[in-house]
């Protein structure tokens, strides 16, 4: 079954269970649920391999929903024209049949290679994995919220300055300054209305990139009174010991200074390489070096597809990926299944693997 | 404008033309209009290189359109079900930017490289090109007519005995025997009745596995005694210095003689090297040898993709082909374009690709 997050401010309690339930057992990790990483999980799992997925965006579909799901792709092969939502929507219902697990809104952070050779993989909400194989389909990295040019910023960050919010509950009672004028700030803002002590929405302009309709109900909570609306600029933070106090906003009448105990600012997202550059694997130009045979990294047993990775001839295109994930999953099933020999057959004439993607 | 071939039978003037304006000179020749081919066009097409594709069979799509058209394929990245055919349609589709030539019916036989660096190749149609890179996407190879098991035949061959006709009109007059059930031997058996002196259509049973509407039409031309049809099979051929006399053909009520001077027999197509084999380039085990950076052969300039090629973890994968493609493409323009730097760009981002692709 797959599980897709029904909408981006869902919580997630998947971590949760794992906590108590101890780490996830499974073949294959895959870090990264954009087409290459999605396509890596068809190509396992007609190998019988079976992934869990993590990605740090709240969706599947990687740069190509983030950043252009509406732009149109020409050069994926036999779609003519296909936008980034499309193609991952394809990828999907391609998938299905093997059924893999997604854990959105969470990034690994940590791995490391346990004594029965296996990876053990820790997610920044403290989901546990235990995996043969990791594959690296990280794309450009981390999708890492903007920092706000703030001084001391830093000290605050976790405490009382928030990019993301886990659990609405954990807002509750607090005088909370919202800033930005996108989806993310806007859907917060509606989210965390009702449980904030006050609620105070800064932007820089009376105008909104979000969509219509949270823009209309953001309005009619202003007209309420429920939240307060400033348009102007954060320029400075008060408070000690990471507990923000209050912050300086400078609006066109001069600087007003708004009591406060979180603040969350939605400056957008850039990409980093993120914590995979702690993990002791070969890198050329903050790209993961691999083999052109089986696309795996320094590190046996784990791959890296897509455009993270690098080789002679390398070029980031989807098309790649797919054909980097197919030879991935050939060497991944040799660690998976040391003592089986793989046979190769095609979708097109093997029951054994119609069977697999319930067509037979 | 893409040049289809409107039906199996029709004889393509292409080669005559050439014949009298000397040889075609182009960018690119690539070799097989299979996927991989097809969409070779296509990677090539947006780093301005122009190809002449030739094929061995009456119409584009390889092996998926001449040994599977209906039976789905599953492993197609975003395509979770596609058969054969509906592929080549696809691809067709998507490299109609570009007006890439095709020359069907055809095979490229000789390959000799020039004083100046080009190829010049000559296909068994006289045609002649002069080309800066050649690509082989020749799949399995090139699909040869199976030869009946009949001593002797071979020195009938291609004077008295043929494996397909180039032109209806070298067949007027003559006494024609025609071997087979399928589609072939009825599609020739339709055409060739017109201008035959006789025509006599032998198959072993009285079942055809060709389209209902040919049989029906022949069944008619047979009734009419315009066709001859013997339920039996060919035995022994008759003649001297290729030219053939008679054949005999083995029957429930006994073995008769069929006087005839052509013979045609269509037992199905088989995929055999062919003429790559003769070309000097390192193979290993009836594959083309190539790197993974460019997809090339021992030889520069000539690149090798799809099944037909080798190297360290090969799959023989439709996607696999996609890939070696594009990469391909990067080192054919230094060649085509020894001058010209090359910007890689998006299809999603670049407008210069958009407007090659006739979408700006």
């Amino acid at each position: 079954m797959i599980e897709t997050t029904p909408a981006a401010l869902e919580v997630s309690d998947i971590s949760e269970a794992s906590e108590t339930s101890g780490p996830i057992e499974t073949d294959a990790i895959v870090i990264g649920a954009g087409p290459c990483g999605l396509f890596a999980v068809f190509e396992l799992g007609l190998l019988d391999i079976k992934a869990h997925v993590i990605d740090i965006l709240d969706r599947p579909g990687g740069q190509c929903a983030e950043l252009y799901p509406e732009k149109p792709i020409y050069d994926v092969p036999a779609l003519p024209v296909v936008t980034g939502q499309e193609l991952t929507d394809r990828l999907m219902e391609q998938i299905k049949p093997f059924g893999p697990q997604f854990h959105f809104n969470e990034r690994i952070d940590g791995l490391v290679r346990e004594a029965d050779g296996r990876f053990r993989l820790t997610t920044d909400a403290g989901t546990e994995f235990l995996a043969k194989v990791v594959v690296v389909a990280a794309g450009g990295g981390s999708f890492t919220p903007k920092r706000p040019p703030l001084n001391g910023i830093e000290e605050y960050e976790g405490k009382s300055v928030f990019y993301s919010v886990r659990k609405i509950e954990t807002m509750r009672g607090h005088d909370i300054v919202i800033v930005g004028g996108g989806d993310s700030a806007l859907d917060w803002t509606l989210n965390l209305a009702p449980v904030a002590k006050s609620l105070t929405l800064i932007h820089r302009r009376d105008e909104f990139r979000a969509a219509p309709h949270s823009v209309e109900k953001m309005r009619k909570l202003v007209e309420e009174a429920t939240v307060r609306l400033m348009i102007g600029q954060v320029t400075a933070l008060e408070g000690a010991n990471g507990h923000l106090t209050a912050v300086d906003v400078k609006t066109a009448s001069g600087t007003e200074r708004i009591a406060c105990s979180a603040m969350l600012p939605f400056f957008g997202l850039t990409m980093k390489l993120g914590p995979v550059a702690n993990w002791g694997l070969n890198l050329h130009e903050n790209l993961i070096s691999v083999d052109t045979e089986r696309f795996e990294t320094s590190e046996h047993g784990i791959f890296a597809i897509g455009d993270i990775n690098t080789y002679p001839g390398k070029l980031k295109l989807i098309l790649s990926g797919f054909h980097e994930g197919a030879l991935m999953a050939q060497a991944a099933h040799k660690i998976v299944y040391p003592d089986k020999k793989l046979l190769f057959q095609y979708t097109t004439s093997s029951s054994s693997l119609q069977k697999k993607l319930g067509v037979k």
